[in-house]
């Protein structure tokens, strides 16, 4: 449901215009140095503020309010709450009867039966990827020889992401993008052969980020052009390490020590200034709908330390089943 | 581990060289008629021998050894069985010490220890995909209003399937391919928000296969290039059928009733006749390898069979969950 | 860890003299009307302050963080938190070294390398029943039906309950109990064969309190005495009603539709004015140890309302796995 | 479901009077040596034949069908059929219809819709704890230095437990027993503070096994009548060495380095050749049953075996958790 991990295991809870959002983190090895100032650099990297993001403006103030003590972790779970301050609900009254194209607010009702709380987008919304990040942040700080580095790659099919932005932001429209992340240092030896393949994994985690419609690995959908001569990594020496990277560091569902690498499509944000068509659910009328909130031009350029997070919080579960992580730091 | 599902719950266990193969599924509800008979259709779409398939030919002979009675599932586990009989182990001999490129020679020896089975690849061998294939004939069986149709669209990257197969066999090297999967007459509702959202657990469930390096749900990569007043899916009735479908049939995570449709990345096989440089693991000395075993060609042709049974698999044990399935047919 | 439950699954945080505990309820069906005070009668009956009870008081207030939207359950994760008000360390500084025999501080140190919360029992707080209480009202309100209902049956030993308490308090002692739950309502066909009994489910669950050492369902330990000729209970009707309850309304691990009747064994509080022998962990010096702090003289007063709690927890999640409770309430 | 472990897991399948009965083992570390010899002396042990057990003599010989390789575990799944040999199913014609008292008949037809395989018992059989037996084995091979140890303390309520049994087979009658079960040389901190105290997960594996009515550790139900003056065990040593064992070596759910320590209630065999009334499902009149098939008059005497089987099954799977179990012997 709303949990992930089989030792390392993160919860998410909240919603967009609630009380609040929080996440919560069992499993997490005793002994680790964690305060609120430690979330701060990467909560900071995904804030809104910049050209193309929100103006919704969130401190984002992460509360830790188990699990630590005298700034260690003590192996209880760890909760960590955000407070929603910055809510504006005024224009979410009109989408209960008429759900926003590319949004979740037509099957979240039909979910739930129309109970769901359909303010900002409810518990579906962008806004819980700040749980994620906190999670990630802890996930990272328990693999210190583990360098995870995720970049924005293209933007609305151009390496030139500024002024594709600009174009977009003039326009009310919105546009998609590349991300990229690389994983170095990790063990040979993650994953399973088949269910819990390390791609298994990674995938089932990264599309729990709003807004990701594909991933690929190494090669990708590259390899599929490929000729078996030019896909097969050669490799170079008894450690494993390979002349090129096809396999993206995974072979047989298992990290093969070399370098961790994906490729994430992220989709334009659904809420644009520019009308669609959609229905009204009460009586059935076709009506167009411009959606008037404050959203993000384009979302991808956020998701860089999303998908950091959440690849930390898959390695870092994997690193314990592996024993390749010790339960007490 | 080698287990998926959470109501619907498919194992693996089997070696490609070992006695047999095998699959477990627990969680099945009572009532549903099954015999083997039911099995060969999905299983020889699966089988080899078509032109750029392996000549090894085992008779895929499945074997139910329980859950069925009078014909019938009885609602506790079934166990299907099938038996090794064309095996030739001599050619993995030397693999032991120089493991294959583009293999899980060098990870299966990692991470068990040198236990592992190495013959034909052991447990990790594409063999075992003929276990999905089963459990999937019974998912489709319990979901009979449900379409699910998987092809392959293209070779080598191109349409022009055959000859890209013929140019491969021609030059001993192995070609990759592109599939889609479709889904029709799914219900509303299926999947969560977060963690467990209908891509994530496919994804999960579709990177068991072997091979496949890439997945993409409706416009995928493409939406990272489109704005959102292209991408974004009118809804034109209260039934929240779409004028387009570049969600591919989902929205935050949960199936939206339009047709569910992906495509995945099959990377060309790894098992060529033509040399690449690996290493000798007891030496260290470099040393060029052609695998001369028995293989596929164009593996992405068995794929597709494959891929509609790991998606059945996931949207069983889903309709369960959303109880859009009954406990006794 | 610290959760519980498939499709109805209950997460517990918090420490006993940290800032609050919480209870993270994921899986509730949407619909369910829920406030606080819906919360507050099982809150109290589970409270201190009558004869034989901590004379710490909490007010037990709890806040309903997330999940409820227009005084309805919107079937997103439910955070109920309980802040930590009457909180006094001092008397938890001494035990750091010197663990109180009967209590987990030995244990805890070990296992989290020292860096556990130590103060108050840390995470493994008997307060944290209170959040066992919270997700068990919701689990009953989910349930209409089905009556649950335990209680005391006897206190040191004795149906005189009162006077063997009276007795403990006076010489500074403590002293445990036995008590009873029935649950009456229930359907057939809850609980697997093996593995997942709804005897395995609820004494798993039952055992997540503090102090039960024992449980037995039926005629329990009196059956082990019995012949078959007595202990097996006559059917009388086609609803398998039985003549006698000696197998506590479950076969070969299954509800059988009769009542559902357990009793659980729990042990004295450990803490103790009377001086008992331990160890200093940094000298290894035996000393004596009496505890200063809070206690309950009989703590099995107090169980009841937590083992209704556990068991109803426990139902839910086997009510929606069997589909007898519906998604959408 | 059948399942049972987190990263050391067990499955169950099989029926009584099919074709075979069978357990799987995933996560075994890899390296241990295994060979069927290795089982055989737990089964014979399990096995009928002594005075007071069933007549039907199954051979018992398991075939290790997958996950071993020159005769050591390779980290893929073991898979151990068991084929049903003698077989008798006449006598079980009649409990379609009239549910034997005791019995699980009643449960089955109606969880499964009527759809279970009825003879013998079909899923629900005793027989199925062969299955524990043998992934006991594995458990307690990989655990070389823990010793577990159960035996039968008395039957029918007898110490005397040869004459109890012949009294009850003179009289057609079955009885039941106590039996203990001791484990030594555990380390401290397995299991957890709530929902997974090693309590929860003893109990949770202990009643998968049929027949079992209660359980209680250290002193169990006696602890409920003692003052905390008495049941506190006072500690010792630095290695947190009890002087008495009264929480039977369990501490706030979790091992503190004592003997694991704890006792269960096996009730009488339900097949008795004693009339005993129940009901006609199609008629619904009552009627007399006998049960004229072959069974044991006291099954205690089978459970020692099993009881140690779950218990290492459960140990080895917090070994592992815990990291206190290399995943490569």
């Amino acid at each position: 449901m709303n949990s992930f991990g089989k030792l390392f295991r993160v919860s998410v809870l909240g919603e967009s215009h609630g009380e609040c959002t929080g996440v919560l983190i069992d499993g997490c090895p005793a002994g680790l140095m964690l305060s609120t100032e430690d979330l701060l650099p990467d909560l900071d990297r995904r804030k809104s503020g910049a050209k193309g993001t929100t103006p919704r403006k969130e401190s984002d103030v992460p509360m830790i309010k188990s699990g630590v003590f005298d700034n260690k972790t003590t192996g209880a779970p760890i909760l960590i709450l955000f407070e929603n301050k910055d809510v504006n609900s005024t224009s979410y009254e009109k989408i209960k009867n008429t759900p926003r194209p590319g949004h979740a607010d037509f099957v979240a009702v039909q979910k739930f039966g129309g109970f769901n709380d359909y303010r900002g987008g409810g518990h579906f919304s962008g806004r819980l990827t700040v749980l994620l990040v906190a999670a990630g942040v802890i996930a990272k700080k328990l693999m210190k020889n583990i360098k995870i580095d995720a970049k924005l790659l293209e933007a609305g099919g151009m390496k030139n992401i500024e002024s594709a932005i600009d174009e977009a932001i003039k326009t009310g429209d919105s546009i998609g993008g590349i991300v990229e992340c690389k994983v170095s240092g990790l063990p040979v030896g993650l994953g399973e052969p088949f269910f819990d393949s390390a791609e298994s994994l990674l995938s089932h985690a990264v599309f729990s980020i709003p807004a990701i419609k594909g991933i690929e690995f190494g090669a990708g959908f590259s390899s599929a052009k490929m000729h078996g001569s030019e896909c097969n990594d050669e490799i170079v020496d008894t450690n494993g390490k390979t002349a090129t990277n096809n396999a993206g560091g995974i072979n047989g569902g298992i990290t093969n020590g070399n370098e961790l690498l994906f490729r994430v499509a992220v989709k334009p944000t659904s809420s644009i200034k520019i009308d669609k068509k959609t229905v009204d659910l009460k009586t059935g009328e076709r009506v167009n709908l411009s959606v008037a909130g404050r959203h993000d031009a384009c979302i991808a350029l956020r998701v860089p330390v999303v998908l950091e997070a959440v690849t930390a919080i898959v390695l870092a579960d994997l690193m314990l089943i592996e024993q390749k992580m010790k339960r007490i730091i």
